[in-house]
C-alpha cells in the first residue's frame, strides 16, 4: 500500500508556534496530531529554518561587494568548519517524538553542485552536519537537496557517498524533478502562472490538446534529451553511490507529465520511494475539485506498484475551490485503488496476486531432470488453472483430428509427475469419444508411487505405468501422440529438447508431439532492485547465473524497432520443434552427439531512451497443438494462456551495468551450449549509437615526436639496408587529395559505445545437468 | 630484444619432404636447421596441411548442389564431432623436437565467425582439436585463424574463451590485420597487385606521395572508423576472453601503414607479441634491397619497445633483386637498433635505462611522512643527476637575486634526509659568494645520525641541525629561504602542502619557498598489461589504489583538444603555491583546518581514436625558483629536467575498463580530499559523444498497454474525485504542432555513452597519513 504524507511548510510551523495549543507539548507535536486527523499517514518536516540559511550564507558565501574578506569573519567560518554545530533556533525538530515516523527534508538550498568549489565544500560540511543531527534524532528517511547542475553532479554524488559512509541506518532520498522544467521555459517563452488558478483549468476544456498544454507548457516540443536531463543526474548519483540500498529518490512531480509515458518508464526501474506532489500540480475538474492532469494521473497509477510515499504539499493554501484539504489525499488513494497494477495484485487467480511476496525475488531455476521434485512442488504447479486446461484442449483437438482408424489411438505421457496430464488426457479421450490408451513414463521414484495409487483408484487399465528415464527406457509399442510438460521459463532450460530426443523413440513415424514446438524470447531489462539483489550474493559467480524472477520494479529498455536494423521490443532467440528431423542416431535410437541442440541468437534492439542495462528478461512461448499454446511473452501471454501461474520469467543478470544512450542499438548474443554432461547459456551484449557524420578524409593527427621524426639523420645517406624509395617524408595535410564536398555530405554510422563481459563462459557459474 | 622468426610455407615443407636430406631425421628438422643458418631466431610452422582442409570441408560444409544430405556422410561427420582425431598425413609436425621453441600456426581457413551457425560450431570443434594436438606437442605459442566477420566476432571470441579454459599453459595469439584492407578496396577500385613487383617500387620514386599510395591504396582517404575495424574486433575478443594473460595478438602488417601513426598507437597498449610481415610488404630501395615503407618502418621501430617476435614470410620467393633471404631479417634487426625507444633504453643515465626491469611494474607510492625511509632509498634518490643540480641552481639564483643586505642570508632545509640539499645549498652559497647560514630540519631519527656525521665531517658551523617534525618544531629564528624536497610523482601526493603549512612558520614575511609552486597533471591511459597487473591483486580494493609505474606497454588516449570544449592531451589538475596566503591560523601558527588543501579538477579530454580506458596517468611539474623547475610531464620534462630519474609517473587505475568511441570526450573528475588524519584522492570519469542530430519534436512513442489505455470505463462518468478536465484522451501524433523544417535542421549534442565507478570513495582503499 502507498503512504500519503503531508508536507509541513515553514509557515505552518511558524503559525503553530505563534498560536500555541496547551494540549500539546510542542507546536510540532500539534501539527503531527493535526495531520493525522486530516487523513495523512505521516508528515514531511523541513529540518532547518531561515535562521540557519542566513548564518550559513554569511559564513560560507563571499560578500557581494567582494571587498577584502574580514579576517575575524573567516575565523568564525573556520571554527564552524572544524567543529560544526547548530543553534537551537535554527532547527525545527528537537525531540525524538517529533521525528518519530516522519520524513525529514534537509535544507534544500544547499548547493552541493555549486559551480564554486569552495561553496561545494562548505555545503558538504553543512549536509553532513544536518544528517548527523537527523541521525541523532533517529530519523529514518532524509530528503536531500536536489541536484541542480549537471556539470558538478559528480561532486554532489561524491558528497552523498561520503555521508552514506559516515551515517549508519538512515535512508537518503534524493529529490529529483521528473524532468527539468527550465528546459521548457526556453522552448516556450510564454510565462506560466506560478500556481495555476482554477479558472485556467476550467476554461481550457474545449480546446482539446491545447487545454492541457496551457499547463504542460511546451512538452510536445521537447526531445528525449530534455526529458532525460534529471534522470541522467540521478543515474550519476546512483552510480557514484554504488547503488547503495539506503539511497532512494523522491520524484518531484511539480512539472506536468506527457500523456505518453514511454520516456517515464525508466523511473519504474529506480528506487522511487517518495513522490513529491504540490497542490499546484492539481487542476480543477468540472465540479472544481482538485484532480491531476491525465499524464500525471496515469503515471501515479502505474507507479503505485512500487508502493511509494506520496508527499502532498500546499494542500492548505486554498488552491482549489472544492473538497478542502482532504480532497488531495482522497484523490491519491482513489488513484491507487484504480491502478491496474494494484487491481491485478488484489484479484484472486491472477499471476500478480499469486506472486505477492515474490516480487523481484531471485529463485534458482528448477532442475527437475537432475533432481526429483517434492510432492509440494508438484502440487503448486498443478494449481495452474490454465496450463492443464490448454493441455487438455490440445490433446482433445489432436484426438478429434486424428485420421479415422479402427485401432485405438496410443498416447504417451512422458515425465508424468503426479499425473495431472494423464488425468487431462483421459478427459480429452472421453470428450473426443475415441478409443485410446496411455503409456505413462516417470523417472521420479517417489512420484511413481503417487502414479500407482492414481492408477489403482482413478485410471484403471486405460493406462500403463513405466518407471524410468525417457531418454533410455524402452516402451512395448510405438505411440501416436507424445505428451510432455518439460518446459521451463525460457522454454528449453529444463532440457525439454534433450529429454524429447529420447522420448521421440516412442513415436510412430507420423506421430505428433504435444508441445509441437517452443521458442525462447528476450528483452533488455533495467532494474536497480534486481542489480542489488544479484550483487547481494557474496559469491561473484552468482552474478553469472540465470534466475527465475517475478518482475516488478523493472523497465524493459527496448522499444518497437523495425527500422530494418532492429527487431521488436521482445525478440525470439530460437525454436525447438518436435519430432526433430535429420539427426544422426546411434544403434539405440539416440542422437550421436547433442550438437543439434546447441543454439545461437544475435538480436538487435532499439533503445529509444537512455537507461542502464542490468540484465536480460527471458520468456518462452510454446505451441501445444496448432493454435493452442502456452506463453509468458508479456505482449502475448494474455491472448494465449492468460492467468497461467506456472512460470515467472527468467533473468540473465549482468555482472556490471551497461549504460545505454537514448536512440542506441543493443546487439545481444545468447548461446545455448552443450557438452556430454551439461547444457548452459552464455550471454554478451554490445551497444552502438547511430551517428550522423560528415564524410571526412582521414585526418592527419598530431603524431608523437618519436613517430613524426621520420627523416632522422641516419636516413639521409643511402645505404643498402636503410633507405626506402617512398621518400617524401612529411605530407602536408593540404596536399592530401580530398573528396569533393566532404563537409556537406553526411552519413549515419553505427559507433560502438560499450559492451558487457561474456557471462557464464564454459558454464562456469551455472549449468543444467544432462 | 626482439626475435625474428622465419615462416615456413606449405611449399617449403613439401619440397623438403620431396628432397629428403639423410642428415636429418625429418624434413621439418632440416628446415629448422636451415632457418637457423639463415639468421632466424625461430620458425613459424603451419600445423596442418591441405589434406585436413579437404576432409574438414567435406565433413562440415554443405555440398554446393544443396541436394539431400547423404546420411552416411553425415554419420561420418557426427562420428568426428563426437570424437575428433587427425590422420597422420594431415599434420606437418609430429615430434616434440619439431615443435620445440617454434611458433605454430593453426589452420587459418577455419571460420570461427562464419555467418553460418553450424559452420561456426564445426570450426570450433576443429580449433579445439588442433589446439589439443598442439598442446600434446608442448607447443608454447599457437597463432589462431584471423577473425573476419565483425557481426560474429562475439562467437569467434566465445570459442577462444572456451579453448583457453580447456587448454592449459599454451599462449594463444590472434592474428589481426593492422587494418582491414578490404575497406580500401571499396574506396579505390584500382586493382592492387597481389605481390608488388620490384619495378613498381622503383618506378614510383619520382611522384612523391602517390609513389607510396600505389602500394598503400587509398589510405589518405580512410576514416578513423576504417582504421579501427580490426582493432574493434580484437577488442571484442580480448574483452570476451577477460583479458586472459595467455591471449596475445599477432599484428599482421601486410597492409602498408600511414605516415602519421596516432591511429596506430592503440596497438602499443595491447599484448602485441608477434608481428606478421610478408616479403610483399617490403619495397626496394635505390640499390634494390628490400626495405619497408616509411610508415611501416616508423611503426616497427616504435613497437620494438614491446620486444615482439617478427615473423617474416615469403622471404625465399625472390621478391627483391638484391640482398637475398637474409636481407629481410638484417633489416628488421637494423630497425630495432635504430629504434629511439631501444636506443634510450640502452643509453646509460636515461630514465629508460634506469627503469629497465621496472616497466609496467606497480609500486606502492612512498609515504616518507608516515614512514622513516631506509638509507638505501635515500641513496637511490641521491643518484639523480639532474634533480639536485636544479635545486642548486635554483638556490644559487635566489641567493644572487636576494636584495643586498649586510646580514647573513638565512636558509632552512626542511626534511633534509641524509643531507643532499644541504650540500647543494652550501655549494650555491659558495658560488654566489654570499654570507649565509642553514638551519637543517629532519624528523627521521635514523637519517638524523647521518646528518650529524656530515655536519661534523663536511659542513661545520655553517649549519645547525634540528631534530623534529617541521609541522610542529620551533626554530630559533625566522629564515629567508625555505628549501624542501617533498614532491611525489603527482606533486602533492607525499603531503608537501601539509608539511609546508608547518614549515612556512619558519619563513620571514617576504621569504621564499623553493619550490615556489607545483602542479599535478593527468592523461587518460590504455594498457591491457597494467589492467592485468592491477587485477592480479587478489584484494579488490587494490584496484582503487594509485601506483607508481614506469609506463611501457601503454597508450595515452587523448589527443590535443583545444576546440573550446576540450583541453590539451595532458591536463593540469591543480596547483599548490608556497607560501600560501589567507589561511586562518591558530595560536601555534598552524591552519585551523586542512580544508584549504582540498582540491578538485574537472577536465575534458578529446579522444580522437576508439580505445579502452584502463586508468589515468599522473605527472607533476614544479617551479623551484623562477624558470628552474622539475617535471615529469611527458611533453615538457625534456625541456625542464631531462634525465631526472627520481620519479616514475603515478597511475590511478579503474576497477572496470571504460570503452571510449573515436571522437568522444572524456570528462574526468579528480578530488584531493582531506580530514584530520588523512589525505586521499578520488577519481571518476564520464564519456560523451558529440552527435549531430536532426532537431526533432519529442516522438510520441508506443506506450505499453497499461499506460496508453487512458480512457478506461471508470473515467466516463464525471465524479468529484475522478475526472480531470484536460480530457482529450489520445492525441494523434499528427495533431501535435511541430517546428518548421524539423528534418533539415541539425545540431550537435553531447550524448553520454558511459561512466566509471567512483574510485576510492572516502579513501577506503588508499590514503596518506598526515
Amino acid at each position: 500500500m502507498a503512504t500519503v504524507a503531508g508536507h509541513l511548510s515553514l509557515d505552518d510551523i511558524a503559525s503553530a508556534d505563534a498560536d500555541r495549543d496547551p494540549n500539546f507539548e510542542t507546536p510540532i507535536l500539534r501539527l503531527l496530531s493535526d495531520s493525522k486527523t486530516k487523513g495523512y499517514d505521516t508528515v514531511c518536516i523541513p529540518l532547518t529554518n531561515e535562521k540557519w540559511r542566513v548564518r550559513w550564507k554569511k559564513m560560507c558565501l563571499s560578500p557581494e561587494d567582494e571587498a577584502e574578506k574580514d579576517e575575524s569573519a573567516e575565523r568564525i567560518s573556520e571554527a564552524w568548519r572544524s567543529n560544526p554545530v547548530f543553534l537551537r533556533e535554527e532547527i525545527n525538530v528537537t525531540r525524538l517524538d517529533e521525528a518519530e515516523n516522519t520524513i525529514v527534508m534537509l535544507s534544500d538550498w544547499l548547493e552541493l553542485d555549486s559551480p564554486d568549489e569552495w561553496v561545494r565544500c562548505d555545503a558538504e560540511t553543512a549536509l553532513m552536519q544536518e544528517l548527523a543531527y537527523a541521525s541523532y534524532l533517529n530519523v529514518s528517511v532524509a530528503i536531500l537537496p536536489p541536484p541542480r547542475n549537471r556539470t558538478h553532479v559528480p561532486s554532489y554524488a561524491r558528497a552523498i557517498h561520503a555521508c552514506l559512509d559516515k551515517i549508519p541506518f538512515m535512508h537518503f532520498s534524493v529529490r529529483v524533478p521528473v524532468y527539468d522544467p527550465a528546459v521548457f521555459q526556453l522552448v516556450s517563452p510564454t510565462p506560466r502562472p506560478a500556481s495555476p488558478s482554477p479558472s485556467i483549468g476550467a476554461s481550457s476544456v474545449a480546446s482539446g490538446f491545447s487545454a492541457s498544454s496551457s499547463k504542460s507548457t511546451g512538452f510536445p516540443h521537447t526531445t528525449e534529451e530534455e526529458f532525460n536531463t534529471t534522470w541522467e543526474m540521478w543515474d550519476v548519483i546512483r552510480t557514484i553511490c554504488e547503488s547503495n540500498p539506503r539511497l532512494s529518490l523522491t520524484l518531484d512531480l511539480t512539472p506536468p507529465l506527457p500523456l505518453t509515458a514511454g520516456v517515464l518508464d525508466k523511473w519504474f526501474a529506480e528506487p522511487t520511494k517518495q513522490i513529491f506532489l504540490p497542490a499546484s500540480t492539481f487542476i480543477a475538474n468540472a465540479k472544481s475539485y482538485p484532480v491531476l492532469p491525465k499524464g500525471t494521473q496515469s503515471f501515479i497509477r502505474e507507479i503505485m506498484k512500487l508502493q511509494p510515499t506520496v508527499i502532498l504539499s500546499g494542500t492548505n493554501t486554498g488552491q482549489h475551490i472544492r473538497g478542502g484539504e482532504r480532497a488531495y489525499s482522497q484523490y491519491i488513494k482513489h488513484l491507487e485503488k484504480t491502478s491496474p497494477a494494484v487491481q491485478a495484485m488484489k484479484k484472486l487467480g491472477t499471476v500478480e496476486n499469486f506472486s505477492i511476496g515474490y516480487h523481484d525475488y531471485l529463485q534458482a531455476p528448477l532442475q527437475p531432470l537432475a533432481d526429483n521434485l517434492q510432492s509440494t512442488t508438484y502440487q503448486t504447479f498443478e494449481m495452474d488453472p490454465v496450463k492443464y486446461a490448454n493441455y487438455e484442449e490440445a490433446t482433445f483437438r489432436a484426438l478429434l483430428e486424428w485420421p479415422k482408424t479402427d485401432d485405438r489411438i496410443l498416447l504417451c505421457v512422458a515425465g508424468a509427475g503426479r499425473g495431472p496430464l494423464v488425468a487431462r488426457a483421459l478427459k480429452a479421450i472421453s470428450r473426443a469419444n475415441q478409443k485410446a490408451f496411455i503409456h505413462v513414463v516417470e523417472k521420479n521414484p517417489n512420484a511413481f508411487v503417487t502414479l500407482q495409487e492414481r492408477q489403482k483408484t482413478e485410471w484403471g487399465d486405460q493406462v500403463q505405468l513405466h518407471f524410468g528415464d525417457m531418454r533410455t527406457l524402452g516402451l512395448p509399442e510405438k505411440v501416436d501422440i507424445l505428451i510432455t510438460e518439460l518446459l521451463g521459463s525460457f522454454g528449453d532450460n529444463e532440457l525439454s529438447p534433450e529429454c524429447l530426443d529420447g522420448a521421440v523413440r516412442f513415436l510412430k513415424p507420423h506421430g505428433i508431439s504435444i508441445p509441437s514446438s517452443y521458442t525462447a524470447h528476450i528483452a533488455p531489462l533495467s532494474s536497480t532492485k534486481l542489480f542489488n539483489e544479484v550483487r547481494g550474493h557474496e559469491d561473484l559467480k552468482k552474478s553469472e547465473t540465470p534466475y527465475v524472477v517475478m518482475f516488478n520494479a523493472v523497465n524493459i529498455l527496448s522499444g518497437e524497432g523495425g527500422d530494418g536494423n532492429t527487431g521488436p521490443r521482445i525478440q525470439e532467440c530460437w525454436e525447438f520443434a518436435h519430432p526433430v528431423k535429420g539427426v544422426v542416431l546411434n544403434e539405440r535410437g539416440l542422437p550421436v552427439t547433442n550438437s543439434h541442440n546447441s543454439r545461437f541468437a544475435d538480436l538487435n534492439f532499439h533503445i529509444p531512451h537512455a537507461g542502464v542495462l542490468h540484465g536480460l528478461a527471458g520468456y518462452f512461448e510454446a505451441v501445444l497443438y496448432k493454435n493452442i499454446g502456452l506463453s509468458i511473452h508479456p505482449q502475448r501471454k494474455d491472448y494465449i494462456s492468460k492467468d497461467s501461474i506456472s512460470w515467472f520469467p527468467i533473468y540473465f543478470p549482468l555482472r556490471d551495468p551497461l549504460y545505454l544512450p537514448g536512440n542506441s542499438e543493443l546487439h545481444v548474443s545468447v548461446w545455448r551450449l552443450t557438452d556430454q554432461q551439461r547444457v548452459w547459456y552464455e550471454w554478451y551484449a554490445e551497444a552502438f549509437l547511430p551517428v550522423m557524420m560528415p564524410v571526412m578524409d582521414w585526418a592527419v593527427d598530431r603524431a608523437p615526436a618519436s613517430l613524426s621524426a621520420i627523416s632522422t639523420p641516419q636516413l639521409i645517406t643511402p645505404s643498402p639496408t636503410i633507405d626506402a624509395l617512398d621518400v617524401p617524408p612529411v605530407v602536408n595535410k593540404t596536399e592530401i587529395p580530398r573528396a569533393p564536398n566532404e563537409s556537406s555530405r553526411t552519413e549515419t554510422r553505427l559507433v560502438k559505445v560499450g559492451q558487457t563481459a561474456l557471462h557464464n563462459p564454459g558454464g562456469r557459474s551455472s549449468w543444467i545437468k544432462l
